[in-house]
Formats: C-alpha cells, structure tokens, sequence
C-alpha cells in the first residue's frame, strides 16, 4: 500500500470538527502500546514521534461523529486501525530496507529486520488483545478482511508485475484490495461504533472505499505528473517497479500495436530514465492522464454521494472536503 | 523461536490415537488456506509441502481427546494456531534470507521478502477470520496472548544479548514467552474445543507451558552438546549469536570471576570456533551442562504432575511421551 502522508496545512480544517478527540486519541493510543519490555519502549517511542498526520484515526472520528456520539468504542476502533497501520509500516521497512540497502548486509541491518518483524506481530496482536477484551467483534472483523484484502490485493500485483498482463478491470481491484480496504474499515468501524443502524454504516463504508480508489488513482497518476515534493518532476517509479498502473493501461489500450509493444519493452528491460521520459509521453499522447484524472473524479463522486442523505454538519464537510483533497493533492 | 522439527519415526507412537484426526486436519488446514490469487496459491502449495511434523496440530488434537470428545471446534483450533505458526515461519525467513544473503541483494531476494512478510499477514488474516467467523473468542484471545509474549519475547532476548547481562531468571522468562507461550496456548485451545472445565484447561496450560519450558531448555542445551543431525559437534550458534542460554548463566555464576570475564570478552568480541570450544569446555567444567539437565527436568516433572488427576488412556499416555521425547531428543 501506498504510505498517505499529506502535507500538513491542508488537513488542519478537515480535522477541526473532532480537534479535541484526536489529541485524547494520541494519549489513548501511546497507553496501548505500553510494554515492560525497554526495547519495545524505544521503539514505540520511536513510532510515536515520527506519527504521520494520523490520517486513519481522522476518518474513524469523522465517521463516528457524523453517525453519532463519539464514545470509547470510537477510541477503540481508532486504536486498532492505527496499531494495525503501525504494524504494516514497521513490516514495510522491513521491504524497503532491503530494498535501499543495495547489497550491504550488515550485522544492524539483520538485527533491525528482525526487530522490524517482531515489532510488528508485538503491534499486532496488542491490537487484537484490545478488541478481545472489550468484545469488540465488529471492529475485529472489518480490519482482519481489510488484512486479509490488503495483503492478497499487494499479491496480486506482485504477480501482474511479473506477467506484464493488466487490464482496467484486475487494475481497480488490485487497488481496492490493497488501499481502499483499509480507507473503507476506518469508515465502517467509526460508524459502527456510534451507530446500529445499518443502512449508515454501508454508507461511511463505501464512502471510504470510493474514496480509497480515487486516493491510489491519484498516487498512480502523481508518478506521471511529478510531485510536487521532489521538484515537481515524473519519477516513474511505477514504470521502474515494472507495476502497470491506470495512465499506462489505458495508453496501452488506446495506442496503436507497435507504440504498445515498444512501451512493455521499455518497461520489461527495466526502464532507464530516457525510457521513462519516453513512456510519460506515450501516455499523455494517448490520453492517458486525462483518463485517469476522469476515473479518480467518478470515484471521489461516488463517495460524495454516499453522504447526500446525511444532515449538514460540521463533520459532513470536512468528509466532502476530504474527498477534493485526495483527488487535487499534489504530493 | 526455535523451530521444533524432531524426526518422524520418534513421534509416530505419539500421534497413534489421532492418527484419523491428523489426517483429516490435513485436509481442513489446505482449504484454509485457499485463495483465489494464483501466486498465494503457489505460495500455499509450497508451504503444504514442506508441512513439517504438525506437532502443534498433535498437541491440540491430544489435550482435545483427553478432555472429550474431538468436534469441528477441534480441528478450527488446529488450524489457527497452524495458520499463526506458518505466519510466524514465513516472517522468519524474512529475517533468515537477509542474515544468510550476505550482503548479496538481489531483485529476486527484495520480492523474496516482500512476498514473505505479505504472506506471513495474509495467513494470520485467515486465522482471524475463521476464529471471528465461528465465535471462537477463547481461541482467538489465547493465541493473540500467545503472539504478543512470542514478539515480546525475543525482543527482551535481542534487548539482553546486547547487553550481555541476564540472570536465570530473566533466562526463564524469556523462554517462557518466546517459545512457550505458543505450546501452551496449543494445549489450552485443544482441551477448551472439548471441555467447559475450568480446571481441566488450566492443567493443560500448564502442562504446554512447562513442556515448552523444557523444550527449550533442552535446545539450548543441544548448542553445548552437539546435534545429531550435524555431525554430533557442539556448534555453539547460540554463543555466536551472543545469546546467552542457561548452560552459560550458570557457569558464569558457578565460576571464579577472571574466567567469568574471559568468557564474556569471547561472546561480546564474537567468539570464533576456537574460543566456542574454550567456553564449551567451561560450561561442563562449571557443571552448566546438569544444571540445565536438571531444570529440564523440573519442567518435565511438572508436566507430568498437571496430567496425573486424569484417568488412563491412550491420549494420556501420549503426552506423557511426549514430554519425555522433548527432554532427551538429540536434535
């Protein structure tokens, strides 16, 4: 999955309705990561300090407050979603250690590996421990098919990216198992924990899958647009990664056989930096961008729509403006 | 963890009552694992095949049949803690690769990796959605204790071998929680699948608890002693790895403090084959070699103590084996 790490001005308004609740969540969630352990201690320490924009834990109190009274189930569910991202962070490293480290193996990168895997069963199974005991069975649930969904959509695409075979269809399903998933838990088990009334909860459920698939549509199209954090150029990283994401596809699709043909070859080889050039151009010759940026905005009305039958509130429209975020975001 | 892979032909006495419920858990345990995504199913397959010697299946199917009468429940707590323990096997070879690739990074081995630890996930989602799926909560609650003192486990063991200092009893804990925590929720799931009897699952917690406890005791032993499988040498990994065990504790208690010293310098500047044979031979000067007989011992005599209120049976018998295989197996 990709790591959301928006930029922090721009979220300060959205998370204004439930300000007050998300610092009461920072103390809740450092107080479930506890352990006597003083390794586990430095290294939970070390999570919470570089804690991200809590994006996760935004869209459970969002959820919550727009279907009912924030409560300590709401805390709860927050907690899981956000040990469980944790520990899917602290398994990533783990990758992209290997990764970046580029053939030196030494002695402290085994051992941080090793911690880096612990750790993140130690999250894991803290966040299963909490739900257990408070019986929360619904939460437990929704975030076990959201592994489940998470890790066989992240499979999947391992395998595409190997077979160099994906079409639109196996595309969107690859990124809702592996994104929108857990944008859809967050949704659901926030509205879950506030409201019994079903009909709400698959509404902030499929609010955030659509919101999750115009999120990674835009993730994908930043690699052809260049974002705005490293100076504003393509980098191609899909394209060198061999992963096929929607502005390809539909190039692929639209061009003629030879252009196509030359395009998977310079992506089978392991593209170098003239090819990607190449390649971003091929795609923004046969509308590929315009197509995907098409795609993101039916997703991200799908998701508007989701909360038309819902009352104007203060958390109404910071979930609306969540939605233009993730699709006009640039970084 | 250690990886407890004793040789076939020792346990078929052992596994002669569940024989039939062995057999049928083989079939139950592949369509667990089922996905419709070609490259887990590969992965699957490839997991299925080197199963090992399903001794935690054992262990559940006997504390089961010793408490009543095997059900379905039986075979879905066999197969979440088979599922849990194949996760924890594929995020070990994580850890394994990178320490044997030897500086060696291979696109090969970055996919390796990556797959590994998404595996490791997508097997524990499984085994959570089964549990949630059939409302085994005890299962479910026991198995996650057993996970969150597992990680914990291992890293107080990483923690104290940087250190260098640990006392038996800190010893006895971290054995505790790293490798006998997964036996003991083993033989608690089992008898709670077939009994309400508070009691009756307590003694069989505790009897996994303190074969586990033996269990280890007698691996760390076989570092000083030498395996079987490997020539019969004492190879002293664990000493290489600065880990120390209970043969060494004690010797280092037992023994006048310049020799004391001298066998730390060796295992903190890391101990070459020569200097593994100096402390070897230390170890058995300071008698650590019966010390850690003898608490094996202890253990095994515990074990055996939670099974003396049942009656005679076969399934008892097992057990009792069972605990005497682990305290004299030779590798």
């Amino acid at each position: 999955m990709s790591i959301f790490r928006p930029s922090e001005s721009s979220l300060d308004s959205i998370r204004e309705p439930v300000t007050q609740e998300l610092k009461k969540f920072d103390g809740v969630f450092r107080e479930a990561m506890r352990s006597q352990v003083a390794l586990v201690y430095l290294i939970t320490r070390y999570i919470l300090r570089q804690k991200g924009k809590r994006v996760r834990p935004l869209l459970v109190m969002l959820s919550a407050k727009l279907c009912g009274e924030i409560n300590d189930s709401t805390y709860r569910a927050a907690t899981l979603i956000e040990l469980l991202h944790s520990a899917t962070l602290v398994h990533d490293d783990v990758v992209d250690d290997a990764d970046t480290r580029r053939g030196f193996a030494s002695i402290n990168a085994v051992w941080k590996n090793k911690v880096a895997v612990l750790m993140g069963d130690y999250l894991l199974s803290r966040g299963l421990l909490l739900s257990l005991q408070y019986h929360d069975y619904y939460f437990l649930n929704s975030t076990s098919f959201a592994v489940k969904r998470m890790s066989e959509g992240e499979l999947l695409q391992i395998q595409k990216s190997r077979q160099l075979n994906i079409d639109e269809e196996t595309y969107i399903k690859i990124i809702s198992d592996k994104t929108a998933s857990l944008f859809s838990a967050c949704t659901d088990i926030g509205a879950a924990s506030t409201t019994e009334v079903p009909e709400k909860r698959n509404l902030l459920k499929a609010y955030g899958e659509n919101v999750g698939l115009a999120f990674q549509i835009r993730d994908d199209l930043l690699d052809y647009l260049g974002r705005k954090s490293i100076l504003g150029k393509p980098t191609g990283g899909d394209i060198k990664e061999k992963k096929l994401t929607l502005p390809l596809i539909y190039a692929l699709h639209q061009s003629d056989r030879h252009e196509a043909q030359q395009a998977l070859r310079f992506v089978k080889k392991g593209a170098k930096q003239k090819d990607v050039t190449w390649i971003v151009d091929f795609v923004r010759k046969n509308g590929g961008i315009e197509y995907s940026l098409q795609k993101a905005e039916e997703f991200a009305a799908n998701a508007r729509a989701c909360l038309s039958s819902f009352p104007d509130s203060p958390e109404k429209q910071s979930l609306l403006q969540f939605v233009r975020f993730v699709i006009e975001r640039n970084s």
